[in-house]
């Protein structure tokens, strides 16, 4: 009796980003997982999953078994290599909670911000525990709304044009990049504005923070037009709220 | 009192993958608009909108405004103009449709198979619209899980490994890159399988057709070693089904 750990993309705000199927996942669950994580957007993170367990769960008095997330050390040498050392902890950190919280039979889940896919690493680390013991451990996963779609939804413009490609990348790497290079890209996992060294380009912006959320922030507009106003706007609402959460469309004008 | 028209998504097959968003902007909709293709998935593509009403509206009887999709003239000069001129068509079918099948106030709405985002441009022709005449047409967009979430789900793998950029494109423009150059790119789109050029490559393919109905079908492994029998594999379902939709994922190793 193989144990079955769910990965459950939860979409990226409220409980209404749930698809049906994910839903009726939910509903077969023994035990679901959190890892608790300090810091910025912290009680905000935790208060969206209870929002769906109370929304979706009302009857059901569902276990939860919580942990502290390993902190994430910044000392190690190089970004990929400290990312990896945290995530050899995540991964045994799991092995841990589905060794203690669930009995052969059993269903655990983990809900996941967005869609499990993408920029979340919780999909290969279970993959791991996976492979080392096929015969004990099952993984499942539910797609969920991404906060591209929530940008491109609120902005109501597609993703990528006539045949056009689109890339969807991080801060670090777009800053890197030869800006006369970009064409579509969608820009996640930025701490630090990039967009701003871009202002000289041809490219629009469409930008969004807290998406799907009762704060959802929009802008849009030529790059070198609204770049100022935003970086101020931005460091407001991070002050506001004590941090902030965002995704931008940078795209060249035809 | 504007007329307001709904694009909204429904994901990449069953029922199963509306969101509660979408399900319950289903239940405020008057008229439900669908343009009918000719052709390849006809059928299926009805018969999940109507699986998507009779699951979710079982009592309410929603006015439906069905029309022909124009069809693709392929005589113009070059893909991007044909596309254009087609595009034009729809757009003019479209407000007529606003103009004879809604009443002022009242909300029509289409259901865009998966995201409506990405490599569907109803929303832009309804922008179009809206800029033509902006007191009296609104749109809003409901986000929909797409294609690419319904692959990396059914394979149980991220989009992208850590810190790594994700290209989403067609078949057309993948057939014109330098093989060398492609590292983490999903194709759509692609009717001649053009996974088939790049066999030297160290590339692994995950590979899904049919994703999230009930015939789905699912290849993975170095392109090199599984090219042959997916390309056996896909002509045989393709002529079962009478057509085919596929998208893949084509990663180099590292
Ligand atoms: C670790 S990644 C997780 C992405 C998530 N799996 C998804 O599918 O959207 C976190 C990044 O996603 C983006 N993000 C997630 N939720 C967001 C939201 N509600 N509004 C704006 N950006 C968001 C931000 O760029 C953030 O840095
Ligand atoms: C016109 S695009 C529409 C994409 C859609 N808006 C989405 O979000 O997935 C059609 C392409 O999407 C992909 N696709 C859509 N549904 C699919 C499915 N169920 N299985 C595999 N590929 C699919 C195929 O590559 C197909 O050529």
């Amino acid at each position: 009796m193989k144990k079955t750990l769910y990965l459950i993309g939860i979409g990226p705000g409220g409980p209404e980003y749930l698809t049906m199927q994910a839903i009726e996942a939910l509903r077969t669950i023994d035990c679901f997982f959190m890892l608790e994580k300090d810091g910025r957007g912290k009680d905000e993170l935790i208060a969206a999953r209870q929002a769906i367990l109370a929304r979706y769960l009302p009857d059901a008095n569902p276990r939860v078994a919580t942990r502290a997330s390993p902190p994430r050390r910044m000392d190690a040498d190089g970004y990929r290599e400290g990312v990896q050392q945290w995530h050899a902890r995540k991964r045994e950190l799991i092995a841990e909670m589905i060794e203690q919280e669930l009995a052969a039979g059993e269903r655990g889940a983990f809900l996941i911000w967005g869609d499990p896919s993408l920029y979340d690493q919780t999909v290969s680390l279970v993959n791991e525990l996976v492979a080392a013991s096929p015969q004990r451990l099952e993984l499942v996963v539910i797609p969920g709304i991404t906060a591209v779609q929530a940008l491109t939804a609120a902005h109501r413009i597609p993703v990528n044009r006539i045949g056009e490609s689109i890339t969807i990348t991080t801060g670090r790497a777009i800053a890197q990049q030869d800006p006369a290079a970009i064409h579509n890209s969608v820009v996640m996992l930025d701490n630090n504005a990039e967009f701003q060294h871009f202002t000289g380009q041809d490219l629009d912006l469409y930008w969004g923070a807290y998406l799907g959320c009762d704060d959802q922030a929009l802008a849009a507009g030529p790059i070198g037009a609204v770049c100022d106003e935003l970086l101020e706007r931005r460091a407001r609402l991070r002050e506001e709220h004590g941090w902030i959460m965002d995704t931008y469309l940078l795209r060249r004008r035809r």
